[in-house]
């Protein structure tokens, strides 16, 4: 059977993936009494004198609300928010098999940016972070900005910033192999939508400079008249320095990391050809890479991570959106800030030692079960250390 | 140990009631590639060109939405809807527990009647059925209506009908102890909120013709001027075919039936010996009745039921909704009309035979296990009858 009629019928024989379970008994009067009326009125009262025991007494302190519009559904588009709702299950699933951290979707029927905000601030009672998914670019990047700022609990965009965690963590690895030194690479990274943002932002919070932003008219640079926005604009500020013109392929000269939020089967042999030695290439897309693993190999890419799991380096948010979410609500943060963003990325790159490095084992499998409470642990210290820390907002002070 | 420190300590120990459970096993790579990216794209796609095909690929079908304000939870009040989520999670919690629906509590931090509607609608795509919840009158009248009307799923306010449902039920079987006569009856409703409302006219659909409201103010009638409102007009043009005027003790003059949805320990002796031998009392007034059930028993009433679950005859909606959303979701119904509801007022009743009934035995226990599959039946029955179901919706074509 392929994968097509194995995932449909799976999913057809649970009828979805997900469900919701009472972790209290009811099997008798007194159960009700307590579970229900007349019992539950006494947490509802504790709640109504102070707000914050709603930590205490419901799931609210670990539970995600999985919101999304549908519009730009892994590498499938705007299918609606119907359509996206088997994602929103599973991302559900795996915050639960991953962190323990349950999770609900949230499929809105509406694309309008100030009815989103409006929503989720108006659900935002049940939940304790939202994650937002699969929302396209630029309104993911208002929508995060404005519910950051408008709510009391984390908010995090997981296509940009999980995918941004990983590849740092990754690429940091991939440096410490190759034995070059950040701060003289030249990097180049092919798409400019959400997750190409979140990368450039980690990336040089990490300290590499010479980053060259492409988009599908090629190098994004200050003055380009053809195919900017707002948000290209600051790109071409930040970014560049050099100031570059021209295509990928003049991008990629001299080049030493390469990586691609982009299109399946991008790179040619003239353009890998055209990069430093030891080159390091992350060819996301999905579900076909920038570059095959195969041919990136058979033509001199000294290492190579792709999304895919049949390939080493398995550049996989769920390497790190469980283990923030278990960070962020086990100190009650009240966002997921740079910092935790930063302790994250350390914690996953730190977990394969210096003589473990090689050029297939840059990324922890997804499986390693020490990846989910190094990345909480690192993202809770980080939550206390820069004071979004409800639990512990006095430690440092 | 007293019930309040109980139920904290219960609510606290599991920090609230519900969990969210994954049904599918993620326990390697290839589990992985079927819950999630790549294979998870497959269902999405099915949803993507035929959108019931959500019905066969996610929770949706199975999934209730419990929408709350917070305005009138349990009874105490406009409590906010932070305070409602113990009270929504139980809610939650017994859906599963009765009927294995799987119910998420959506507490919404608004009170804005087009608010509410706007951002129910924008939810619906996740949800197979919306329950509202302790959402005050007269508000919860209008936000009922218009999301029957504009989603393409089944909305009920179980405050209401969920009530209204059981004191049918329970009224039915009293009536046919007592061997008096539906249409010569004199009923008394006292309250004139959301249960009230839906008392009133589930009562009127099964034939009791006499029936007249009461307010704090007293009996209503049609030009009554003091503590009117559009919806107590209504009221006065649909009941007391005689004109009565006066106290709610003038109305109990020669009643047969008080249904109270008010205020506890209401109902003197001198206003039961008012009533008509063979009286039935339903003192419904939470959590201490109008009148208490041994007082009632003293006074001479012949079949007195209550909320409480340490009296015979609780009238608990739990009887009720479990099996109406059973039965509305296992054929799609797109409403729960009025011919679903009266076939759950007659299974419930159904399930007492005649010569078991008795003055403490009008009603069904809570946990009769009969009383789910009776009622879901029941109202898959009457979905298909009446031309709801969206599975079955030739059948009488």
């Amino acid at each position: 059977m392929d994968l097509k009629t194995k995932a449909l019928n799976m999913h057809r024989s649970y009828k979805g993936k997900m469900e919701m379970v009472s972790k209290v008994p009811i099997e008798s009067m007194v159960d009700l009494s307590l579970a229900y009326s007349p019992g539950v009125a006494e947490p509802c009262l504790e709640i109504k004198n102070n707000s914050s025991a709603i930590y205490e007494y419901t799931m609210k302190g670990n539970l995600v609300g999985v919101v999304t519009d549908g519009t730009a559904v892994l590498g499938l588009g705007d299918i609606g928010p119907k359509a996206a709702l088997p994602v929103m299950e599973g991302k559900g699933i795996l915050l639960k098999r991953f962190a323990n951290v349950d999770a609900f979707p949230v499929c809105l029927d509406t694309k309008n940016v100030d009815e989103i905000v409006q929503i989720v601030k108006a659900l935002s009672p049940t939940f304790g972070a939202i994650n937002l998914e699969d929302i396209s670019a630029p309104r993911c990047f208002e929508i995060e900005d404005r519910l950051r700022k408008e709510l009391d609990i984390p908010v995090f965009h997981d296509d940009q910033h999980g995918t941004a965690i990983v590849v740092g963590a990754g690429l940091q690895n991939a440096v410490k192999l190759v034995r070059k030194e950040i701060h003289s690479l030249k990097l180049v990274i092919n798409g400019a939508g959400a997750a190409g943002m979140a990368i450039l932002r980690v990336l040089q919070q990490l300290g590499y400079q010479q980053i060259i932003m492409c988009d599908s008219t090629g190098i994004i640079y200050e003055g380009r008249e053809e195919g900017m926005n707002p948000i290209k604009e600051s790109i071409a500020s930040i970014t560049n320095p050099l100031g570059l013109r021209g295509s990928l392929k003049d991008a990629m000269v001299g080049a030493d990391v390469f990586i691609g939020v982009s299109v399946a089967n991008l790179l040619t042999k003239d353009i890998i050809d055209a990069m430093n030695d030891d080159s390091i290439v992350f060819a996301l897309a999905n579900p076909n890479p920038e570059i095959a693993y195969n041919l990136a190999k058979e033509w001199g890419v000294r290492v190579i991570a792709t999304g895919r799991s049949d390939n080493p380096n398995q550049v996989n948010n769920v390497l790190a959106f469980p283990g923030i979410f278990r960070g962020a609500l086990d100190v009650r943060a009240t966002d997921i800030n740079e910092e935790m963003k930063l302790a994250a990325v350390q914690a996953i790159a730190s977990l394969i030692d210096e003589d473990e490095l090689s050029e297939d084992y840059i990324i922890p499998d997804v499986f390693d079960e020490r990846v989910v409470n190094a990345v909480a642990q690192a993202v809770s210290d980080a939550a206390i250390e820069s004071g979004v820390s409800i639990l512990f907002q006095a430690a440092l002070k």
